[in-house]
C-alpha cells in the first residue's frame, strides 16, 4: 500500500473520474435556453436576467465554499496546506459531480439544462462534503476524502430530492438537507474510522498556533458575512428579504451569546478561539430552515441566542465526552456548528409550520409550503398528496429531519466501512494533522538535512572560534534529541533557511 | 475587581443587554411591507426588489466592517485574537442596537419597520465604535469597549439625526457623521484614559511583526476595494454612479501620494507599512461627504492627493507629538485615517455647497440639498426652514461638523470618565496590547510550564550526553532570564509545542 | 545612484506623474451623461442602471486585482510587504493612467466620458502590469516596476485597440489582450534583466515559508472564485451567462487536473503548493477568449483539463529549463499561469471561430464576431472590411495573438533595455526577494542592534550565572557568523523583540 504505485493510484482514479465527468457533460448537458442566443427575429425577452440577478449571491456562496470553509479549517497549526488545498480540490470535483447528479434527477428530454441555477445548486452541494471533512480533518488521506465526497454527494442529492419533492418539507437555507446531512454523515464516517482505544488521546499536532488561529478567522468572518446569501439564494421576493434579515439577526445574537457563554464556561473565564471561530456561526445554521418564514426579528434573535448557547456548551462539554467515550474525534466540532444547530432549525420549522396559515402567508404559501395548497401546479409527486393542514406539515418537517438523519448516518457508516476495510490506505496515528505526508513543505523533507547542517555550522563555529567550552559540546545529538523543543512548530517549515 | 465574579460580571451584563434587545425587538420591530407576503389577489408590485437591489453593496459593507476593520487592527503582533474577535463581538452587538436606536427615531405607528435598509444603516453605525476602538486598541478591557459602543451608538444616532434631518447637511458617505464622530469620540475617550506621565512610553508590545503586518494588509485591501460601496450605498441613480467614480479616483490618488510621501519623510526613505495600511484609505474618507457631488474626476483626484499627504504627515509628525505632549495614545492613528480626512471632507463640502445651483444639479438638488429647495415634501423639521441659498448651505455644512465635533468630544469625555472612574476594571500598563489576559492562547497560560520543560529537556540532555561543558551550564535560570530575547515574539504562542 | 537624493528621485518622478494625471483629468475627463443629473423636466430614463448593474462584477474584479494578485505574490517568505504593497501602488497608478489612455482612444468632442465602464476597463488594464510583475517579482526596484507599468499600459491600450477594433477579433475574457500581453511583456523584460551567467542560481530567499504559502492561498482562492466575473463582465445577456458557466467549469476541471498531475510528476508524489496556487487558475485563462462562445459544458471542461496539465508540466519542466538555459527567472511562473494558457485560448478561439455560423449564434453573431456580419453599424475601422467568413475570422484570431506577442515581446525588450541601461538603479543579487531594502521592517534596520543586544544578554548572563563554560564562550561572533542558521527566516522581523 505504501509503494509509489499505490501512492499514485488514487490520483489516477480521480483523473479517470474527471474524464468520466467530461464524457457525461458531453452526452447529457446542454445550455438552458436563457444561456443560448435568441433567434434573430425574436423579441427582447430579457429572461436571461432572471438567472443573472442571482449572480452576486452566487459569488458570495463561492467565497463561503472556497475561502470560508477552506480558511476556517486552517486552525490546525500544521495542516494549512491541506485545509485550503483539499477544500479547493474537493469543491472543484464536487461541483461538477453535483451538476450531473442533481441534473439527472431533473432531466428534460434526456438532457440536463445548464444555467446559473445549476452551479448555485452545485456550490450548495459542495458544502455537504466540506462539512463532513470538518469532522475528519487531519485523520484521512486526500484520496479517502475525495472518494467519500463522491459517494456523499450522490446520496445527498437523493435525500434532498426526497425531502423537498416527495416529503415536500420547507428548508430554505438547507439546514436539514445540507447541514444536518453533512454533519451526521461525517460523524458516522469518523465513528467508523475511530482509533483503537489505546490510541484515543489527542494528536500531538491537534491544536492551533497563534498564526493559524488568525488564518481561521478569515474563514469565520467570510462565512459570517455571506451567510445571509447562502440562506436566501433560493428564496424569492419578500421571502428572500426576510431570509436576509432573519439570518443577519440570528447571527448577530448568536455571536454576542457565544462570547458571553464562552467566557462563562471556559478556563479562567478567558475567551476560547474555537468558540469564536465556530459557535458565532451557529446562528446561521439554526435559522436556516425557517429563515424565510414570518419569524419576526425577535424570533430570529431568540433562535440565535439558543444556537450560540448550545454550540458553545457542545464544544465545552459534549465533544470531549464523545471523544473520551465514543472515541469520536470531531476535529472541527461540526456537531456543534452544524449538527445540533441544524436539529434546532428542524424543530423550529415544525413549530412554525404548525402555526402557518394562508391568512398569514397569503400568496407565498404555495411557494413555501406547496403541499398545504390544494392545487398548485407542482409536478413532483408529493407524499400523501396536497392539501395538508398545518399540523400535518409540522409532522412532515420532523419526518424529513428523521429520514435525513437515517440516510446520513447509514450512508456514513457504509462509506466509513468502505474507507476502512477496502483497499484505501489509512493514516497512522502519528501521521495525523500534518501536511508533510501529502505535500512538499518548505524544508520539511529536508528536516534531517536542516538538522545536520545546523549542527555542522555549530560544530564548525566551535572549532573556528577556539572556544574550549563550545568545542567540548557535541551539538549534533543535542539538537537531534531536542528538536521539537528547540524549534517551535511554526518554524519547522522554512524552505531555504540554510542558504 | 480581579475576583472571578468581577471577571464574569461584565459578560453577564452584556448577556442581559442582549436579552433586553430581544424584548425590544419583540415589542417594537415588525417587517416592513416589502418583506411581507403580498395579498393573494394583489398585483405583482415588485417593490421588494427596490431594497434587494442594494444587497450587493450591503454585502460589501459587511466585508468592510467584519473583515476590513477586524484585520486592519491585527497589525499588533500579539493582539490579533482581540482585533478580529472584538470586532466581531462589537459589531454583532452594535448592529442590533443600531436597528433599535435608529428605528426609534423613525417610528411609524409606534413600530419600527424592518427592511434591508435598516441593516445597511446598522452596518454603517457599526463603523462608528470600530473607529473609536482603533484609538484605544490594546488599552481597554473588552467590557469597556463594548459598553462604550452602546453609549456611543446611541449618541451617534442622535447626532446623525440632528445633522441630516435638522441641519439638513449633505453627508453622502458619512465622513462627518460617521468618521469624524467615531474618530473624535474615540480620541476623547483615549484622552480620558491617558496614562500617568511616568508611564507614557510606548507599550513593549505596541508594534507589528512581519506576519501581523501582512494580516493587516487583508484589512487594508478589502477596505480599499469596497469603499466605493460604503460611500455610494445611500445615493441613488446618477449620484450613486458619481459616488462610485469619485471614491475610486480619490482612493487611487491618495494611494500613490501615500507611497511617495511615505518614502520622502520616513527614516532612510524606506516605505512605512503603517502609512501604506492606513493613509491609502484616507482618500475614501476625505471624499466621503462630497462623493455624490459634481466634483469632476480632477476634484476627486485633488482631494485624494491632499488626504494622502495630510494623513502620512499626521502619522509621521502629529501622532508622536500628541503622544509625547498630550499623552494621547492613538494606537491605530485614527486621527490620521479618519479624523483629519473627515475634516477635509467637511471643508470640501462647504466649498462645493457654496457653488451649488439648480442649474447644475437640476432634478437632484432636492435629494442632495433638500433645504435649498422651496417645497420638497420632506417631513423632517429643517432648522431655519427651506429655501436656503448656496452660501447658507455652506455655512450649515460647517455648522454640522462643528456640532458633530462638540457632541463627539463631549460624549467621549463623559464616556471616558465613566470607564475610568466607575466600577470598570482598567488595564495596567503591562497588560496592554496582548491577547493573553482575555483569551486562551496556545501555550500562553503554560508559558512557565513551557519554560520549565524546555530547561528540563536541556538539563537532561546535558546529563545524558556526558558533555562536561553543557552539564556545567545551568540552563534554567539562563532561559528564564533571557526568555524574550531567545524566543521571538511570534513563537510565544505555540500550543502543544511540548509534545 | 545610492545617494539619498537618488533614492528619492524616483518617488518624486512618480508624484509628478500623479500631478500630470490630475491636470489631464481636469482638461479631458467629464462625467458621462448617465452620471449627470437629469434635467428637471426630463422623464425618468433609468439608463444609469445600465452601468450600475455591472457594479457587483466590478467589485469582484477589484478584489481580484488588489487582493487576488497581491496575495498570490506573497508566497515569497520575505517579500510580503512588497507583494501586497507594490500591487496596491501599481494598481492605483495604473487605473488612473488606463482611464486616460483608453479614454484618449475613444474621445468624443475632445473629451473623455467617465462612467463605471471606464473604471471596469481600468481595473482590467491593471491586471496587465501585475502579470508582468509576477515574472519579475523580487528582482526590480519599485521605481522600475512602476515606470514599466506606465509604458506597458500605454502599449497595452494600443494593442487592445488594434486587436479588438481593427483586427476585430473576439476576446471576451481578455486572454489574448490581457494575459498573453502581460505575460510575454513581463518575460521579455525579465530576459533583458537576466543575471550574469555566474549569478544564475536561485536567490537565497527565493522560496516560501509555511506561513507565506498560506497567505498566497488567499490570493489563489479569491482569484478562483471571482474569475467568472473577470471573464464575463464585458459580455451581455446570454453570452454573459455562458461566460460564467464556461469559466466556472473550466476552473473546476483545471483544478482537479492540477492536483492529479502535480502528484504524478512531483518529487515523492507529493503535492506542490506552487502548482496548487497557480495552475488551478490556468483554466480561467485558457477559457478566457472563448468563454462566451457555444463551447458546451464539455468544451469548457476539456479546455480546463488541457490547461491544468500544460500549466503543471510547465512549472515542473519548462520553467527550470528556461532558468538554466535562458537565465530567464520567471519568479511566479507567469508563463505557466498566464502565457501558455493564453496561447491555448487563442488557438481554441480560432477553432471555434472557424465553426461559427449565423445559424448557431443567431442574433449574437453581430456582437461576438462583428466582422462576420454585413452591416452592423460599428464605427471602428475593421481591417479587410465586414462580411468575413468563419475561416477568415479564425485566421484573424491567430493573427491577433501573433501581433500581440510581437508587440508585447518587442515592447518588453525595449522597456527592459531602458530599465537596465538608463539611469535606473538595478538591484544586486543579494538584494533580491527581500522587503528590507525598500521597507521599514520590524527590527530589520536593527538587525545589527538586535544581534548585539542578544549577544550582550547572553554574555551578561554568562557572567552573572558564574557558569564557567558559558563565560568562556564568546557568543557574539558565534551569533554573527551563524545568524541565518540560528534565526529562522520567519522570525527575522520581530519588532520590539528586545524589550
Amino acid at each position: 500500500m505504501h509503494s509509489p504505485a499505490a501512492k499514485v493510484s488514487g490520483y489516477v482514479v480521480l483523473m479517470i473520474v474527471q474524464i468520466i465527468f467530461l464524457v457525461l457533460f458531453w452526452l447529457f448537458v446542454r445550455y438552458e435556453k436563457t444561456a443560448l442566443p435568441r433567434a434573430i427575429d425574436a423579441e427582447d425577452a430579457g429572461s436571461a436576467n432572471e438567472h443573472v440577478s442571482k449572480y452576486p449571491q452566487f459569488q458570495d456562496i463561492q467565497v463561503m465554499i472556497f475561502i470560508g470553509f477552506g480558511f476556517l479549517m486552517t486552525f490546525l497549526r500544521k495542516y494549512g496546506y491541506s485545509a485550503t488545498g483539499f477544500t479547493l480540490f474537493m469543491a472543484a470535483l464536487v461541483v461538477q459531480w453535483a451538476v450531473l447528479m442533481k441534473g439527472f434527477l431533473h432531466m428534460e428530454g434526456g438532457k440536463i439544462s445548464l444555467s446559473l441555477e445549476n452551479i448555485i445548486d452545485a456550490d450548495i452541494a459542495a458544502a455537504v462534503p466540506l462539512i463532513s471533512m470538518g469532522a475528519l480533518l487531519g485523520r484521512t488521506t486526500p484520496i479517502q476524502l475525495l472518494c467519500m465526497s463522491v459517494f456523499e454527494v450522490a446520496l445527498f442529492a437523493a435525500n434532498e430530492y426526497l425531502a423537498l419533492h416527495v416529503f415536500s418539507i420547507c428548508d430554505c437555507g438547507g439546514s436539514i438537507t445540507v447541514h444536518a446531512f453533512g454533519a451526521y454523515f461525517g460523524l458516522a464516517v469518523a465513528l467508523m474510522l475511530r482509533p483503537a482505544s489505546d490510541q484515543n488521546e489527542a494528536g500531538k499536532l491537534e491544536g492551533a498556533s497563534y498564526t493559524s488561529d488568525i488564518f481561521a478567522m478569515i474563514g469565520t468572518t467570510f462565512l459570517w458575512v455571506y451567510w445571509p446569501s447562502f440562506n436566501s439564494v433560493l428564496a424569492d421576493g419578500a421571502g428572500g428579504e426576510r431570509a436576509i434579515l432573519n439570518t443577519f439577526l440570528s447571527l448577530a445574537a448568536a455571536t454576542v451569546t457565544t462570547f458571553v457563554v464562552s467566557a462563562l464556561v471556559s478556563h479562567e473565564n478567558k475567551l476560547d478561539m474555537v468558540h469564536v471561530q465556530n459557535s458565532t456561526l451557529a446562528g446561521g445554521v439554526a435559522v436556516g430552515t425557517v429563515c424565510n418564514l414570518l419569524l419576526g426579528a425577535h424570533g430570529a434573535v431568540l433562535i440565535g441566542i439558543i444556537a450560540g448557547t448550545v454550540s458553545v456548551l457542545g464544544y465545552r462539554y459534549l465533544t470531549p465526552w464523545m471523544t473520551a467515550n465514543l472515541r469520536l474525534h470531531d476535529t472541527c466540532g461540526v456537531h456543534n456548528l452544524h449538527g445540533m444547530p441544524a436539529l434546532i432549525s428542524a424543530i423550529a420549522s415544525a413549530i412554525y409550520a404548525s402555526m402557518a396559515s394562508v391568512g398569514e402567508y397569503q400568496s407565498e404559501l404555495k411557494d413555501i409550503f406547496p403541499a398545504m395548497v390544494g392545487t398548485n401546479g407542482t409536478e413532483t409527486k408529493i407524499m400523501g398528496g396536497l392539501g395538508r393542514n398545518a399540523t400535518s406539515q409540522a409532522g412532515y418537517q420532523l419526518f424529513g429531519i428523521a429520514v435525513t438523519l437515517l440516510i446520513a448516518i447509514g450512508g456514513g457508516i457504509l462509506t466509513g466501512a468502505v474507507l476502512k476495510y477496502t483497499n484505501f490506505r489509512n493514516l497512522k496515528k502519528d501521521e495525523h494533522h500534518q501536511d508533510e505526508h501529502y505535500w512538499e513543505v518548505p524544508a520539511a523533507e529536508n528536516k534531517e538535512e536542516y538538522l545536520n547542517m545546523l549542527a555542522k555550522l555549530l560544530d564548525d563555529d566551535a572549532a573556528n572560534s577556539n572556544s574550549q567550552s563550545a568545542a567540548n559540546f557535541n551539538w549534533r545529538p543535542f539538537l537531534l534529541r531536542n528538536w521539537n523543543a528547540i524549534v517551535p512548530a511554526n518554524n519547522l517549515y522554512v524552505r531555504g533557511a540554510l542558504h
